[in-house]
């Protein structure tokens, strides 16, 4: 039993038979040393979740098939969109794709806000980042990273039961307070802006469409610790209310 | 006003006037354009945080006299160590480092385990990714970066009234569970072992000690990333906590 999930698309996989990708047979091979019969854990990114015996190994592909299918293994119960800043430093809004990943946010917003210097991001190295993320984590949802956008298209299409905007201020409340006081809702947004904060008309545009502002403490964040902050609030809350409601 | 805090150890500090060292003067001078007549805040790392204004400014050297005092801002009612095994990608600990500051932690323990390889701490390295964050997050505490260390020796030393290990298991309580049902605990100490887990040995020493087992959900988190969830929910929860309070 190896200690790693294996990625494979839903496209890899038809009824019982699994094919795993050209690098996942790479990793099996030459770090693992896996063999024929040895059993994998194979996960399609979309809630999908296989046991499974390794049929056929050779240089470029694997054969597997499936032992034991189940769903959502890993996932929490809440369904978090996080969209956060774009920032300057390419190497911190990756840190936070990882962690996001870890944590079981389900989508992720890269937000254009009036602070933010345009940046693009690099989706197939972010793709690589997450994938490796949900693999090691043993999650079974490939999060969503959405195109860029802006605070203003965000709220427009989100579609969540509680949304939060992450700013310091007179009315702001402490996260868990807010969480505690929707504890029933099963899909939360998040909104971190950058290191400048997010511009007043920002601010307003999320208070009209409902967003909660709430404050994560007496320290100043950077903004992937915000994004981390408020995914790990949302999450820990959700584990104690499913171990209360056993 | 400057927007970033600046750091003068306390032995730079005499009655009202502070000597900023150079390198602080560097960034003064060439970043941000500063002119004698100028207000900057000063944190010493131990509590300490002056608002002063820039009397004289050379090339190597200025120097402040203090208008104004403050003790301990920014920093949490609770005093958190976390024990964190050291990690074989050093970087990954450094990223723990750098948002141990920023989240209030105020004691970092690197932890020699049973599953840990031989590592050491880069210390002056460490030093200043901890004095960056300390004045990025505007906290007048830098944490204390203890000599790395069992976890037997920390349990011996450590004098915390609350004291939690993260491992996975039977009895593994959620973590806000815990830190709610000891919601007046105003030292806490935090264990953290490497990705392969503690040692059967290890938690039964903890246990021993009168720590609590917690879990933090069900993904399985980077060592770096549990080191970071255990110092949220703990601060998080003392944020809410504070609020009602008022």
């Amino acid at each position: 039993m190896m200690t790693t999930n294996f990625y494979a698309p839903p496209s890899q996989i038809r009824g019982d038979r699994i094919l795993l990708p050209e690098d996942e047979v790479r990793h099996l091979r030459s770090v693992l040393r896996a063999r024929e019969g040895d059993t994998v854990v194979v996960v399609d990114g979309e809630g999908g979740w296989y046991r499974a015996q390794i049929d056929h190994l050779a240089a470029e592909q694997a054969v597997c098939s499936v032992v034991e299918t189940r769903e959502n293994v890993g996932e929490p119960e809440v369904h978090l969109t996080v969209g956060l800043s774009l920032l300057t430093k390419r190497s911190r809004f990756e840190t936070f794709i990882e962690k996001a990943v870890e944590l079981g946010v389900r989508r992720i917003v890269p937000l254009h806000t009036r602070h933010t210097e345009p940046e693009s991001i690099r989706r197939e190295r972010l793709h690589n980042v997450m994938v490796a993320a949900l693999k090691q984590s043993r999650r079974s949802h490939l999060p969503d990273l959405a195109e860029p956008q802006s605070v203003e298209a965000l709220l427009e299409e989100a579609n969540a039961e509680l949304r939060l905007i992450c700013h310091e201020g007179g009315e702001a409340a402490p996260l868990l307070s807010v969480v505690e006081e929707n504890e029933n809702a099963d899909t939360v947004l998040a909104l971190v802006g950058p290191e400048g904060g997010f511009a007043a008309s920002e601010v307003e545009a999320a208070r009209s469409a409902g967003c909660r502002l709430v404050t994560l403490g007496a320290r100043r964040l950077r903004a992937e610790t915000a994004g981390m902050t408020v995914a790990t609030g949302v999450m820990l809350y959700g584990q104690r209310r499913r171990a209360q409601g056993q």
